[in-house]
């Protein structure tokens, strides 16, 4: 491996030539061998518009010269873009404070700066990696202010239309079949009936719940701890730089971004991310409810429940036919174990804050990323590969409402109580129909009976009197 | 023990003369001989209110008359009141649903009534316990409404005014030490300086973040799934039903609540309190780091941090004068520990809800609100018996602050970078102070060291430039 | 209400007259007016063998008089016997170390032996809480102690008995049904054969392999603290005692027991519970299982599984025959829920350590007590009121196994692989019987099918070739 | 992309020419875009040693000719190798039997077999996937075995040595420093002295109980679940099939494993996951304990407690010396938060199953496998980059311990307690030393003093009486 040398206050040190990084970088490769779980590219891409950020808003406030911003941003844009991944080869399990993925930018963009400037990498000129790309920074403000841009970023840009998508898909299913009506169940047991589109309708409501939930922990995500430098204090940033830089990062991202109002705060605690985790974990409740009633609901294909019939991906039983696993449920209901796990790991972390600094930020980052992505992704394979294929089997639906006892209840008008019951523990005990023993005992005609049972009356509130 | 002896449809069973609840909470008590974790007097109390609403409403709507109603408010006005709090012995580990709570309260209020009406308890007259008590509601939908009245009511009443007491406190303190300069630490390092009222202010942050993020999640806790009855379709409501007793709930418990939009969503999953308990788990995170500061500043006397003072509540050591355990810091922090894991019981069983069901009611009842009530207590007690008496030990803190190795920074713009540091090696070589060195080393007389270094001056931004 | 004065070392207090505890304890409920959790009883009364033992071997290592023992032991014993539970009124959320739990149990044994000795209580004579209740011990070693003491009690005579009791009930049934064939489900879909007597030995075999591995753990929590006193080194303890008192502990409480080896661990850290945390954990997803498959099989009584019945122990619907809730199912998954949560917080506590103390003891014990005492008393209920009576639905079992398309498999050997999934596959489209279909088709006459297709050929391996 | 055309029941679809895997594998690629996280190569390799063992065993059984087993050993060694895994590049969140992940093995084994006898991949000839790399198996008893299989090995040939590693270092330091007297702390606070050795040991203590309770969870995991096939009855296999492959596995692997009793449970439920997880949980903990310790004990330099000091392995302050960022103890912890998290989803996920077989399988190997990685790798991290540098500044040290107050216990019995309690309290009010205040109030001289107050005779139980 070609290799050239590059320095920090520790001396020098082997960096790969086809690699941008620097010698903090490399230190971390060697001092942090745990795990292969990488930094994720959501935070190193959040980085990209923070330097860009900060090097327009150091410019602004007469910090910067022009050149060196131009530089820093003509680099800051490939990391944004995504083109240098390769060179952010950082874990997860590093410093607490992120420290050296911040390094690590700085020297990824320094080096591609000063490739730009057909310089020499690792000369740190014209470009330095701390006093020009990290500027007005600490590793305590921006990597902080990295999970804030990422997380507000993946949430908008990826979970939000990927569960509108399936929300959406499950809302013209419920309207499609508003008319099916079906045996409801609770405790498991036979109840009244309920139309399936209304059924379909509560996993509906579920998932708004849920997307209201997470919309309503945004304010806080959006709130950037950047200007707080080492401690919070600002020490050695402009008065004007927080605010300013704040709004530079929202219009580079596209999303809305405010300055913390107490920097102390989220230098010292990501509290916002347990309680957002804590939206999200209302999301994957919402998934669990619909995936596991998706799959047993399509239970059988004879000796389950069988009321709907959801797509074949993949080969079941080669000789069996109709037996269809419910494979996206399966792995929807598998991510939100994990997204349950990933939320105790975030309130742990974050609750372990001493002084100034919270020394957990990259495994809170890491994952609310992964929860986000996860139930993002899984909301768009289970509306591909599953929602949009849900059908009724309306002729298992129908032998089950007909079969019902609960039916019995439309009756009490018409003949009593007593007698209603009467032929409903006929029934049970015969294991026959409500219709065919109200015949046998003579206490309705089938005609009267069809006119009474009618379950399609029995799905919603008493009608208004006319 | 003197019986009575009351009826259900599974038949006659005994019960004790002196309670008035009837058949159904008798058997439940043998059937269920589980623990010792009651039922939340909470959950009591709000049923207390939704029977009353119940009554009140289908008088309105012509399904009640008055006499009946006005038995069922006067006994209802005495399980609100925790009057009759001894007449609810069931334990959490019961039905999933809480219909043998809801059933509880049903023989209660009738009881009561009838005696009231000097009738004949466990007659059922002249208000029956289903037919009366009960009218328009499902144990499906009574209880979510009385987890979602029982809730806003802990959290406005109880929870939000002992926080805030503890957060008023810590924000007077705030500003009263706003000048009190220290050292900062990060990683548990000495870091550049900061005041202790800006360090408090962190907290004081912390705990309005997770204020307003507990606020976010209460518009879905205001949304009664009362109305829904057993499946969520209103069978056997009024359609007006539904809106008129949510309304009369807000007027008689003076909180706002509103019905909810989709009822099969509010009875076949408790989602709201997922999302919810996350933020209460954001304020117990605030809360860890809040009293992990305090033991952390007040440790010592001779051989920790030292930098604050907290009162002596109970005696320490009888010998060692000075030896203060944190004993408030450390309830809290296990009502914190209490709090992480009621989450996950939370989450977890607001998960398993199937098809028109959630029969997890009860444990997440009982979670939720020992969450709320332990948080709001021990914000309490640490506000009472620690938060108002800490105060700065001044002499520490400027010790610290002034062996501080960190404010070499400020000498950078006088002498320069290199000789800065060189005075910052040699005391760290030496474990003498900046100052004795740059005298000794001849870079700067005392009084020019004086004259630069001053720590006050480094707790903010750069000053505006004149 | 009619009051003494007590004293500590912060000044005098008033205590109730009926009351034996002292002014510690009295403090301490002004200073932790915090949820109404208390310190589990099972704690007390490990304290009680805990402080007679202590006693006893102090007076053989000639530290006390044979007068002082002997009335420290009358007083114990009536600690250990339950009858002054209530002079302990102290909650979970006190000092971190249970310090005050540990006073709480001095000043009752030392007043009760002074009024035992006809003596003035408060006085301390002739029984001092301190120097006699409390000799050759520590807070810091005590409650520890008591915590494993009253874990290996409530595990041993409390745990392994009533879940032994469901786990033979379900041997039984596995045994009595060991021949009853049905149709295995996997993904909820229909699979190839097994007996009800196998469905039911997994449940019996995942309940084996969870006592084992709780039983695994046990070791950990038969060391004691007991003779690190403060910090973990003895100090101020003969050398004989640590090992001598915890042969008296066995002795007494009829339980192994032996001095831990390092003392240090077991006073900063309390990780053997998280250890057996997690094998209770491991009890509780296999009564998960147990109790979701029972409610599954039982489900109906028309529109679900249907293929075992369980008791009916409470009104399910009045008018609906054959309606059983299964409440004992939701009871005990609650339950499960619950001790997950107990688990999560029992690892933060547990890991929260400092130095020499863990200062989350009691939120420890409660948590694991409670975890313990739900499971074995959520296994006796499900046994006595729901295992016990579980029957099969032979008509329902059958009616599945016949209707199974699965069994096809069973006719591969005759008539090839082809022709056995063209049968299946008509049959699916048809909505008929593998043995319609195959005479339909001419492949195999009912006869030939009735030999091939034996289900109860199907549940083991190939035969052994004769 | 060059492409090849491969086919399973479904139908033809298109593979990249580069890769063996076959038309499930791509299937599954399509089907399940959801995350990043591949299923672990641990489990890939273990199915290596599966398929090899089935080959074996099936051949030796009469099932499969000599050079069938031969053509599946050589491509099965390269899938042990890793020369493969650029081949498998499913992801976790899939089918939750981990079928898709078998198939992916079926069929690589099966094309490099055939790329091996110079056939057509994708022909599946002379090697078929499914009649010959799975013969005699199921998905769902191949996937637990392999997690089993991986579990086993990565816990004995990583965990064991990694953490071992990190024990036996930190026993010699305790052995080391058994002589160096200070302070110790409880509540934070000064307490009575120990040895820095004796605090060490109780690092040791801690780590020790915790491989114990690992080790304790492995006879569990060494039961595997191949040989129940589809449901757990065994179809379709040789009677001696399953003991023999257990067998045969053992031999391969090098570890020892045996068949399960009853292979219903371990399709089922993955409860030894659970148990397993607890005890990697409680080693989590007691990493955590020391990884705090670590750092507190190495705070400073100025203002913290420097009673150590650790390696510096990557820039600090540039201008500060001595700021030496724990940073070992930071990845540390970051990584016992991940495995609470990990604990939570397993504990969940085990929780899930149904009937014949637990369908959240890839998540629970996930997860275990993540936690042993973390754990091991952070061990040894923190061995090499923190422990083995770790030594005591013993001037700090010996300043603590001089200054504090606690030493005034051992003055008791030479001037009894008040003289005691006077100088000690004399001492806080004046900020003075115990010696300085001794002499001052003519209660001691210098050396009277010295020669009473000897900390090195306070770690320990009362001397022997000699």
């Amino acid at each position: 491996m070609s290799t050239r040398t590059e320095t920090d206050s520790m001396g020098p040190i082997d960096v790969p030539n086809d690699k941008y990084y620097g010698a903090q970088t490399a230190r971390s490769l060697m001092n942090f061998d745990i795990g292969g779980e990488k930094m994720p590219l959501e935070i190193v891409h959040a980085f990209g518009i923070l330097k860009k950020a900060a090097a327009i808003t150091n410019t602004k406030l007469g910090l910067m010269d022009d050149a060196t911003r131009d530089l820093i941003i003509a680099a800051a844009d490939e990391v944004i873009a995504g083109t240098l991944d390769d060179h952010f080869p950082l874990v997860v399990w590093q410093t607490g404070s992120g420290t050296q993925s911040n390094m690590n930018v700085n020297e990824v963009i320094s080096n591609r700066a000063i490739e730009m400037a057909k310089g020499e990498m690792g000369s740190k000129k014209p470009v330095h990696p701390n006093d020009h790309v990290n500027m007005s920074q600490s590793s305590n403000d921006t990597y902080p202010t990295a999970m804030h841009i990422a997380a507000i970023t993946v949430i908008e840009d990826v979970l939000f239309p990927k569960v509108k998508l399936l929300r959406d898909t499950l809302d013209a299913k419920s309207k499609e079949f508003m008319d099916v009506v079906k045996i409801g169940r609770t405790h498991l047991q036979d109840a009244t009936p309920l139309t399936l589109g209304q059924e379909i309708s509560g996993w509906v409501a579920q998932i708004d719940l849920a997307l209201k939930a997470v919309e309503a922990t945004l304010p806080q995500l959006r709130e950037l701890a950047l200007g707080g430098t080492a401690v919070g204090t600002g020490l050695n940033t402009h008065p004007d730089y927080a605010k300013t830089v704040a709004d530079e990062i929202s219009t580079l991202s596209g999303h809305a971004f405010v300055t913390a109002p107490n920097k102390f705060a989220v230098l010292a605690g990501h509290d916002a991310f347990v309680g957002a985790s804590g939206a999200l974990k209302q999301l994957a409740v919402a998934f669990m409810k619909i995936a596991n009633d998706v799959r047993w609901l399509a239970s059988g294909p004879r000796s389950g429940l069988g009321e709907i019939t959801i797509p074949e991906n993949e080969p079941g039983s080669s000789i069996m036919p109709g037996k269809v696993n419910p494979t996206q449920s399966e792995a929807m209901t598998m991510v939100v174990a994990q997204v349950m796990g990933n939320d105790a790991t975030i309130g742990f972390a974050a609750s372990q804050g001493n002084f100034e600094l919270n020394v957990f930020k990259p495994v809170i980052a890491y994952n609310f990323i992964q929860s986000v992505r996860l139930l993002a992704d899984a909301a768009k394979s289970f509306n591909d590969n599953c929602a949009i294929g849900l059908e009724p089997d309306r002729k298992k639906i129908n032998e089950h409402l007909n079969n019902s006892l609960m039916l019995v209840t439309a009756l009490n008008r018409k003949i009593g109580y007593d007698n209603a019951a009467k032929i409903a523990k006929t029934a049970h005990k015969n294991g026959t129909t409500l219709r065919e023993e109200a015949i046998n005992l003579g206490l309705l005609t089938g005609e009267e009976f069809d006119a009474e049972v009618r379950p399609e009356k029995m799905v919603g509130p008493l009608p208004a009197k006319s």
